[in-house]
């Protein structure tokens, strides 16, 4: 009848290491009236994560100090007091990183689709928040149109993959990634089927993209910030749109002395710089979901899940987004009997 | 039959020195076929003349070495052998920086209303590109609406003083400026109506814009970009959007080391950054002239202008643009027997 959990101990000033979280164990909830006990099965590791760790302003507030660490996740119903959910359910919300969490009126889940052929990875990555993300940043925020020439960098992550292969499917000019490493890079031509990829370690990154499109950027997908997105500014074409995903390069900064100093081509070139979070789009979710399930299933989405056992491991895992250790959509499996079958 | 011009012989770092222009003799040019001959009355002094002295990718092409300095102006048609214009016509266009200047099929000029009761300063302001200027960057690129929180950077300037009045006009909640010394602060309050001023030469600019819009910015109006755009950012509203319409604060910068750290507040509140040129909304200048007539009519829109004497004055008078000496529209008199009745 134990929780673990993964609760915050102090605010970190760069990575996460050891003495950021403890991992402690508390009673598991009961299921009150009008509530469904849930068992935790699998977390979404998003870089967000990190953000909500600061004491800072961000679209939701900062975790707690002594809170569980915020996070998605996917897990299933085994004691239920409500008619919202069934027992067996698979459901997913903000699991938070722990064992046990409770559903009701203020803490909302919902139910997973059973019966589509796809596994609980795939789910979590493509039609979860990781691939939905993608798909409005691309079409909504970025207002894709075909004969496009896109840029996306983090492209072998989980979201910047999806992007690019959306962006082909629909009839993008040309498609060009930035990545961190040779293999990645080729990761990024060989599997997900970009024209190009830039590896963002080498110098003289501007040139290369001016290289890669000398007409110019019309859509830069960004899930990094900092000095890549400054390089993608001199290079944009005329009514440019740059959709501000993330910024992970800036996650974990503590020296922001060198900030953006192109954004005059904002106006040389008419260009839009927009924000967005997929909550935004939360409405619309299904729209995405189905146009993201179709794709998978007739082969043309070509995704892939990196799976950390044990949810002591969260915090690594959370790591690896920012050293470039995983590869594809980073997920911790707290439970493996957790399926969608 | 001298034509006295003021051309480029050097690319600036920094301010214009005399190093930079040079006052030249040519001949008057002769009027061809097809072709109008005008002599300038008064130059439009605008910041964007600064941008093209540099060798730098722009929206027109820098001004070569040895060409007179691009600019806007007001001449008079003196003689003409095209129907397109009538002796004695009063045109807008691009004079460049000299006594006399040829209209023909290539070099469009506008013909300018006379009878409307304005002087020519006040036409060169509100209904010239300045006015223009803030009209479109308001309320199209802004897409301003009634009960918007706005700022207005450069606020006692040309463009910045009328953005500040239309928005007031139109039903803003609150206008705020921003300007440079207690003395341009009181005329942004005082002469244009603006709710607050802010001086930005004064210290700790983000927790007084805190202070002065508690529930945030909807609307910022930036006509200098740098550290106080970096101080607006983080105090978007969610929704905001930011105008990119110049960035004085940078065009003299040799260094530019520091750039915009906060840009990850678009994301935060789902903010939006665009830049344009009032040259993209020229077929609709009509629209935005008749709307800023009536208001200076009705006495509804204060304006103020800083006329400078004399061509071989125009550097200097680009330079107060930088140095804040001027106080409104600075135009240079070229011609003072060039009026408007």
């Amino acid at each position: 009848m134990i929780n673990r959990q993964v609760i915050l101990v102090k605010r970190p000033e760069g990575m996460v290491d050891s003495t950021i979280t403890s991992l402690v164990y508390s009673p598991r909830p009961d299921c009150g009236p009008d509530q469904a006990l849930i068992k935790v099965g699998m977390l979404s590791i998003d870089p967000t994560i990190r953000t909500w760790m600061n004491d800072a302003p961000g679209y939701l507030p900062p975790i707690g100090i002594g809170d569980v660490v915020r996070s998605s996740g996917v897990g299933v119903v085994i004691e239920t007091r409500t008619p919202l959910y069934q027992v067996g359910d698979a459901v997913f919300g903000m699991t938070n990183w722990q064992e046990w969490v409770v559903a009701d009126e203020e803490h909302k889940f919902t139910i997973v689709p059973r019966g589509m052929g796809l596994d609980l990875p795939t789910v979590m990555n493509v039609l979860g928040v990781t691939g939905i993300t993608a798909f409005f940043g691309l079409t909504e925020v970025g207002q894709f149109k075909a004969g496009d020439v896109v840029v996306v960098s983090g492209a072998a992550g989980a979201t910047g993959s999806v992007v690019g292969q959306i962006a082909k499917a629909r009839g993008a000019a040309r498609v060009v990634g930035i990545a961190g490493g040779s293999e990645k890079c080729a990761e990024v031509v060989e599997k997900y089927g970009f024209d190009e990829c830039l590896d963002y370690r080498e110098p003289r990154l501007a040139q290369r993209l001016r290289a890669a499109c000398p007409a110019g950027i019309d859509l830069y997908f960004d899930n990094v910030g900092g000095e890549i997105l400054d390089a993608v500014l001199t290079n944009i074409a005329m009514r440019a749109r740059i959709v501000l995903c993330g910024a992970i390069s800036q996650y974990n900064e503590m020296d922001r002395s060198r900030g953006l100093t192109n954004t005059s081509m904002l106006i040389m070139r008419r260009g839009r710089m927009e924000g967005f979070i997929v909550l935004d789009f939360a409405s619309r979710f299904a729209e995405a979901q189905m146009e993201l399930a179709s794709m998978v299933m007739n082969g043309t989405l070509v995704h892939q899940e990196h799976l950390v056992h044990g949810l002591e491991n969260a915090p690594d895992a959370l790591n690896l987004l920012f050293t470039g250790g995983n590869h594809g959509k980073t997920l911790v499996v707290v439970d493996d009997t957790v399926k969608l079958d």
